[in-house]
């Protein structure tokens, strides 16, 4: 779907722009003299509110073909730099990865596996999910990437933990474990108000309205019309879920009861409800539709597709009077130097510490800080979407403390024929366990856990698999990185160009594996760059 | 997007079926022993579970193709029925109605709005959302209706609430409303569990784990090193929203301070939480690509359209020795009188109570019984999507105690070059205050107060617009109705035939002003009277 120009007015910007107006505003909000603001003057539609002033034709070579990468192409062509990538991969995108039937790929442990999915299925490997606010959505505006929502919420998505309670080791709906959760929650809390507990923290017109708040929030009541029973949390609503819905005459639905306050604070269902408050990961999220590589083929498309020289391996980075020169291993398997007035490096911080350059031994300490964090996914296609069909569940995350930390359910193609299930997303040792098997024991192990969660129906149906293991994966090595401080000389180093050498990436940002980060890095590179290259 | 009826297996029938699995399971969830259940054998696809079983050439007449009346001429058609619709509208779906450019409607206060919306522009005025449990869900897959998800909550969308507080007479985000508002109540409770005031309920252990349910929940930490200032809402983290986002190199972003416990608590910012944990309108929900319209077309088509007589209003009801006689006037304007074996009336029931009819005096107090409630939309179409481009708010509700009530943004069309806000979704007195106005002051207050809580931009850029009073229409005379009791002798006379009349609609259903109401009502009808005439 071509995306019209007309819209394109007050993009979000390197430092947040209008989507931070109202966060910034806190509770004060738009205050109320807002509506009285006078209009601002039209502004000309533009496609974004980044853009670098005056324009240059100096040679930049930038290492790598990720998000950062091509952002940094992108954004230095358009002010006339002449740039050249080189990408260890056949193709743009770097960990922004999408995986369909045709994909082959050889990981670290030296196993290959050839995708067969369905045309049509595909699996997001690597960023799957664009947060309403960053600005990876500006630039999908941009480049005319056609978006849907992202699922990251679903109430019918299920929680299952292990333990010793009532509710462990069973799948419990998200729905029905709020209701459970914040049921007893807010009984506590009226409690403790009622006795006059809190005295000391709340007026009696505070404690009134609290209690107002509990009641609806955990929806309390008084089942004994003895006053000392009021505010109890009585588990009797279809918050929790119906055994039987609603519908039709004389049915009014019947609800399970619910467990008790032990079992739901000791089972720990709340434990990850917090996810959804999260400035990333609270809903709206969205992915562009037919794959997240669509923004990598975008970016590549607008930079120039023959700007961009894959299979091509860095092997050395010199800063020199001139410039800067770049040594690799291009796709023949040639040795080969670039020269060009300006470097920029994306590459993984882990992977640039092992390429020779003359920056310095601080910057090879710099390089050596980041921490690698492993993470990986499977991606199950089926070819009956039995989540949708037998348990209800359209989109959204399935969390456990089992291995698999994470089991997602497909964002699109609802009611269709099928669909690719993410059959774990974890990190850590989880992942570093998953990464050691083949993907055979991978599938099995993962197979065996979803139907701890799911039942035997998780086991059938399944047309296809492939997974991915980052720390596996050949030019990434990593899920994403992690800095011991972002305030600290190594992770500052990098910040600063050493030469005529800089960087950016996701790991140079507070946006780490997020698309927002390697974006707005190689933005604030290239106007560090374009400034010096201006003022010079 | 035709729909594979390759995975039609299980849908969901009268009582809920696989959909209520969980939820029946409670906390109990799916038993541990669920993952060694063997797997059911496979069972041929099938566009629904809801089947009559044995065929009928008896005559129906059916009363109004609403949803109801559509469903039950669909699924007495598909067990051999003869079925003819009458409808006093020119279109099929009664309140299930997608307005569009060229639509033209006359209200009963006389005015007469002509639609000016752009091509692919609409406004669903009447049903707008769907739960991924409801049968609607199971009729879209099985007629081939494509759904795309409806943005039911957005994190970024606002509440905007008067009163005098500082967070009052101000839009606040939604994420923010709930960092300060569980901050705080987790802050409270954390207190008085600390405290000892809770441990009449909480043994040791308990205390520990709700401890850190909250301090995750809430957020809660300590500044000053001092135990006894341990487990506060420090409201400093990204949950609020920033006032500059997270990016690259140094910025980490900033949030705005929070404002006090006494103001987010007096300032009643949680009122309305409990929405979003509601059975009917937990995430997620869903609507038809390109109008909710979409259901009606399919029904009926699937119906056949020539079974349906459009301008037919009914003028009377008789239960006959042989069948039913129904009187009415046509398009033409001309009195006319159908026959058949049966009738099914799924008129609104205050508009059937006023028309003649022998089914005795119980059934005028059954059908005078139901209370209509009045409701009304405005659909603004704007030419510049500012909610996404300036507010960074891809779809949702904001909420307000204004006279809207609502404030809707699409659920489609993100990034494209217009989208049509529903300027006020309101219930009861504010419904009736803008029922009584004419379009171009109702929306000169819509725009108004959306301005108080948007800014100015709200009165920018509005292409076009249209509003429905569903008190005010005809055919309807009420977005719903409500009954004092679903027990009593009134409701439960509408659930029995009267002679060879039958009841049907939302109204005779628990899933009232839902289509899911419509739809098991109509269910319950057809099995009914498809029993009847199989044992007679």
């Amino acid at each position: 779907m071509p995306v019209s120009r007309r819209n394109f007015l007050r993009g979000v910007g390197v430092t947040g722009g209008a989507g931070a107006m109202y966060g910034a505003m806190g509770a004060i909000g738009l205050a109320p003299s807002a509506a009285a603001t006078p209009t601002p003057a039209f502004t000309p539609p533009a496609p974004s509110d980044f853009s670098l002033t005056g324009r240059s034709t100096r040679s930049v070579l930038v290492l790598g073909a990720g998000i950062a990468g091509l952002t940094t192409a992108y954004e230095l062509g358009k002010a006339g730099y002449r740039v050249t990538l080189l990408e260890g991969r056949d193709r743009p995108g770097g960990r922004n990865w999408t995986v369909r039937g045709g994909t082959t790929e050889t990981d670290l442990n030296g196993e290959t596996q050839r995708v067969r999915f369905a045309e049509g299925q595909y699996m997001n490997a690597g960023p799957a999910r664009i947060p309403q606010h960053h600005v990876t959505l500006d630039y999908c505006r941009e480049l005319g990437v056609a978006i849907e929502p992202f699922v990251n919420q679903n109430a019918d998505a299920l929680l299952y933990y292990t333990g010793d309670t009532a509710v462990s080791n069973v799948a419990v709906k998200h729905r029905t474990a709020k209701a459970d959760t914040y049921g007893y929650v807010s009984e506590l809390l009226a409690k403790a108000t009622s006795t006059g507990a809190l005295d000391g923290e709340l007026t009696a017109d505070d404690k009134e309205a609290l209690l107002e708040f509990l009641r609806d929030f955990g929806e309390l009541g008084n089942s004994t019309g003895d006053p000392a029973a009021e505010n109890l949390y009585l588990g009797g609503s279809g918050r929790r879920g119906y055994t039987v819905e609603p519908g039709a005459g004389l049915e009014a639905g019947t609800v399970a009861p619910a467990p008790s306050l032990h079992d739901v604070i000791a089972g720990g269902l709340g434990r990850e409800f917090s996810f959804e408050f999260g400035w990333d990961q609270a809903v709206m999220m969205f992915q562009p539709v037919g794959g997240m590589d669509r923004i990598a083929y975008a970016l590549e498309k607008a930079v120039g597709p023959s700007k961009v020289r894959y299979g091509c391996t860095v092997t050395g980075v010199r800063t020199t009077a001139a410039g800067a020169d770049v040594d690799y291993v291009d796709a023949a398997g040639r040795a080969r130097t670039a020269t060009a007035d300006f470097v920029v490096n994306t590459l993984p911080p882990h992977i640039a510490a092992r390429i020779p350059h003359n920056l310095g031994p601080a910057v090879t300490t710099a390089l050596g800080a980041a921490v690698p964090s492993p993470t990986g996914k499977i991606g199950l296609e089926y070819s009956r979407r039995w989540w949708e069909d037998d348990l209800r569940i359209y989109g959204g995350i399935t969390n456990t403390d089992l291995d698999l930390s994470h089991v997602w359910y497909p964002s699109s193609g609802f009611h269709s024929g099928r669909g690719v299930v993410v059959g774990y997303y974890n990190y850590g040792q989880d992942a570093l366990d998953y990464a050691a098997l083949p993907h055979a024991q991978r599938r099995r192990r993962a197979v065996q856990n979803g139907a701890e969660i799911h039942g035997a129906v998780y086991g059938d149906d399944i047309a296809s698999s492939f997974s991915v293991s980052w720390s596996k994966t050949r030019f990434s090595e990593a899920g994403w990185v992690d800095w011991e401080s972002q305030t600290g000389p190594e992770y500052t180093t990098l910040l600063a160009p050493q030469g005529n050498v800089y960087f950016a990436g996701d790991h140079l940002s507070h946006a780490i594996a997020w698309q927002h980060g390697a974006m707005t890095s190689a933005r604030a590179a290239v106007t560090s760059l374009h400034e010096r290259v201006m003022t010079a």
